[in-house]
């Protein structure tokens, strides 16, 4: 595999492994901890560099109120040291978040993220998702 | 020049010469019309697929109530079809915008956009912006 398709690898087993299934037993194959937020504005984690226990609790954490999100990546682009993607997320809001108890409501978003890639592993990310809308949906009157 | 620089030189002129100093007057040699907004959400023009004018229109009304706004780019990535690039954005509130009079506020906000190239030219974008940063900056009480 060239470089470029190794980097796009690491990324499709974060996405599949770790935010589709939440499985962390191979997680330090494509993961270099401290995982660094550089950026991702209103996450709770922003700005934070996390070892591995820290990894696993964002990931758990910012999972349990939508047990079935997807992410679903639109757009890849990859170099030799970065990845880009564009993606959308779906979801059922079906535990309490800061400010919205469960609403039972399907709620979709928008966002980009770059994964630098240094020694084969991914060591962070700088992230910008359209809260906003998930803002506008979850305070709209119910259908 | 490779086709990885040549992509990456028309999001520069983009940047540089549109959003910075709004010349219009090279637009055809980088941006291929209709111009379409694939993805862009609370973007007034979200979902449209722009003529020259229309193209030249979003870019004076986006830009008319924060006259001294700038683009920085912080990561770019860039393949033989697309360019992505990571940015934040700084300006003065000195125009209305739709339920926001203007403040006076200085503001600040991060996105990311990955504009597809084809045949030399970009032909739109897809873009997420950090607009729900951009509203608790406005809403907050002035200091």
């Amino acid at each position: 595999m060239s470089k470029i398709e190794t980097n796009k690898a690491l990324v499709k087993r974060l996405l599949d492994e770790i935010w589709g299934r939440e499985d962390f037993s191979h997680v330090e194959e494509f993961i270099a901890f401290p995982y660094t937020l550089f950026n991702d504005p209103n996450d709770p984690w922003d700005g934070q560099s996390l070892d591995r226990d820290g990894f696993v609790e964002r990931v758990r954490k910012s999972r349990a109120p939508f047990p079935d999100q997807k992410f679903t990546v639109v757009h890849w682009v990859t170099d030799e040291t970065q990845v880009a993607i564009a993606w959308t997320w779906d979801a059922t809001h079906k535990g309490d978040i800061p400010g919205f108890p469960a609403t039972g409501k399907t709620l979709a978003m928008s966002g980009m993220t770059v994964y630098p890639v240094i020694d084969g592993k991914i060591t962070g990310h700088w992230q910008v998702a359209d809260r906003l809308t998930i803002g506008q949906q979850l305070m709209a009157n119910k259908a």
